[in-house]
């Protein structure tokens, strides 16, 4: 078993990770003092839920827990406000109190929409994420925790920072090879922007990684949750260093937007947009080959690289203009220096950003 | 002019009291640094807006500042999450950003909800209160911000300091008596929990206090805010001592629930619930007299404090269970020790309660 510390002042947490850590719940529930007579909300989706929500129950049952189970349905139409209500109301039905807490059994979308209930329910209350994709290794450091608004995604939150994150890698094996792909993108993205070595062990490792080998699953995920707790612990709030993990999401998050959310899914979305952020680090005359390099990686992650057609420029410009990552109209960059370093770039202007786009579409074809 | 300072660290702030400050607001705007090239927030409610609005916006517009006003309908029924919901659409499309702030102008329920609001909006943004009730003198002090769930009263929340409170007492003059004595309920408490001289100092300005005469009500309102810092700045997230602020919530909650909300304002119900902890203290064995002593203060600021006959004693027995305050089923009050000072007792009988509720019915005429 790894595990990896979170320092955060008063606020740190370890995160658990290794194999057989599932049927354990229960173990660490009463390491970290959790209450057996106040009952504590499970959230998970009705795809995690067959496969993995028994062994989780017949450990905490076992251990004289008692539990109030909510499932919500599988995907991002569950980070609305909505879903949210119907959790709360699970919750105040299944009588928690403040020394409850909530746990999320789940990817990302459990575990932001579960996070933001355990932010808020009763002005908050212990919160615990039990990350069943590799991109939730990303959601299960930093304590952001949000729904979508109508009108954009992840407007309304808080920072809620979990007791712990036991991350079994067993419940990796049932998820589907884009979701696998998909999640790796954030861990590359990790090395991208701090760890130049990672970058290339995810490229050398990436058969394993796709095959979801243990060892190498492993070790990906504790330097990826490593690698973003030290950002993290050194801006909590995201006052500054924190929007280095930007890198390929403002041009992400514009993808999803027009695509429509569903079309690509997170990580295919950033993959393109970590891709956009290395023409535009040659653009900007930094190392040569960083576009080269970027890709192959990406690649070697069954990740996508090239812009679709059919998505608009001009839509997706607009969609960049929204992001809230532009104080005041300006539009600010995370662009690379070299493989595993990255500085935040203002002022970036519009025009050029087009040209990237243009380049985008043609797998970087005119960049050179 | 007066102030109060609220001591919480890097989270304190000040509230500043007095007549004519409406009309200066841009100058505080300015003083604690806001922008002027984000818009703003001001949210307020449908009774408050023909009286005070227009004051407002012509101070901060003259300044330069962009506003977004969203008005809600008053009453309690705003603090719920499509009201919230419909906020954060104005917030967005007001193209509020992380400089932004929301501006309270109202009472409590406008301050519970832009306040959560504030808190939520891009995971937290600044917070302005502008209390148009003297009931709002409790909610601007202590950050807890709420609206409700359909469940339960103010399920759904955060704790979210305010940058700064401008306590105009010109808006005063517009509110209704009713509210007026309300508000006061929440005065005289502060003195009960904590403050001999200033319980007495309320029922000997009465009628000042009720013909909103400006220097007691300043003085007022200036003990009332301190005296909450003062157990706020003791312990910001409720851990202990701050649930003595809670003196007759417990059957005040209770009478509003089985009321049904709407039939008595929160600082009537509270009286009610004030007027049966003193019966409960003399039950107790506490010193006697305070019940006598209680009930004058609270009928010289015209408030209630008999529990009327049409609400069940099951009913509000069931209700106080259901309280949050209550962890894993024991009863706990809020007790006066003598007038100014209270402890919390746990484990109260359930049947000495139902006892209390009794003599409440009839003006305690049963307690000696
Ligand atoms: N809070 C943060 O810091 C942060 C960081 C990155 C991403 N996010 C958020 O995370 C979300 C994306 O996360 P995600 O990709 O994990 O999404 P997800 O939770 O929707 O999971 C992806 C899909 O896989 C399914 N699934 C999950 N675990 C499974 C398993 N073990 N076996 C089979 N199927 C399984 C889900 O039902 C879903 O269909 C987005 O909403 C994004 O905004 C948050
Ligand atoms: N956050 C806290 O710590 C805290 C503490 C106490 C109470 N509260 C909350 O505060 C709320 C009650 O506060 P409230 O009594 O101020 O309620 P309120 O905001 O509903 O105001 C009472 C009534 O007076 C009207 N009004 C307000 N200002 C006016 C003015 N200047 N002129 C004319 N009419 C005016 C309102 O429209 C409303 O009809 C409850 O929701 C309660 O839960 C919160
Ligand atoms: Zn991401
Ligand atoms: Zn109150």
């Amino acid at each position: 078993m790894r595990s990896v510390h979170v320092e955060l002042g008063e606020r740190s947490y370890p995160i658990y990770i290794g194999s057989g850590l599932l049927p354990q719940a229960a173990a660490y529930l009463i390491k970290h003092g959790l209450s057996v007579k106040s009952p504590h909300l499970v959230v998970t989706d009705d795809k995690v839920a067959p496969y993995h929500l028994e062994t989780l129950k017949s450990s905490l049952q076992a251990a004289g827990f008692r539990l109030v189970i909510s499932i919500v349905k599988s995907g991002e139409g569950s980070k609305s406000l909505s879903v949210f209500e119907n959790v709360m109301t699970d919750a105040i039905q299944g009588g928690l109190d403040r020394n409850s807490s909530v746990i999320a059994l789940g990817g990302g979308v459990v575990g932001d929409l579960a996070g933001f209930v355990a932010a808020t329910y009763m002005r908050g209350i212990s919160f615990i994420q039990m990350p069943t994709t590799i991109l939730a290794h990303d959601s299960s450091v930093g304590g952001k925790v949000a729904v979508n608004h109508l009108l954009a995604k992840n407007m309304i939150g808080a920072f809620h920072q979990p007791e712990f994150v036991l991350y079994d890698l067993d419940t990796l094996t049932t998820l589907p090879p884009r979701e696998v792909s998909a999640g790796l993108a954030e861990m590359v993205k990790h090395g991208l922007i701090k760890d130049e070595a990672f970058a290339y062990w995810c490229k050398d490792h990436a058969g394993e990684l796709l095959a979801l080998d243990l060892d190498a699953l492993g070790y990906g995920l504790e330097r990826g949750v490593s690698i973003k707790a030290d950002v993290v612990s050194q801006d909590e709030r995201e006052g500054g260093l924190r929007a280095i993990l930007n890198l390929g999401h403002t041009i992400g998050h514009a993808i999803e937007a027009v695509g429509g959310y569903g079309e690509f899914l997170h990580g295919e979305a950033i993959s393109i947009g970590m891709a956009g952020s290395a023409l535009l680090a040659e653009a900007l005359g930094r190392k040569k080959g960083i576009y080269a390099e970027t890709i192959a990686m990406l690649t070697a992650l069954n990740l996508p690289v090239i812009l679709p057609e059919h998505l608009d420029e001009d839509d997706l410009m607009e969609a960049m203009m929204h992001d809230k990552k532009f104080k005041e109209g300006t539009m600010v960059f995370v662009v690379p220096d070299s493989i595993g370093s990255v500085s935040i770039v203002k002022d970036i202007p519009q025009q050029l950003v087009r040209d990237i786009l243009k380049q985008l579409r043609k797998g970087g074809e005119a960049h050179v």
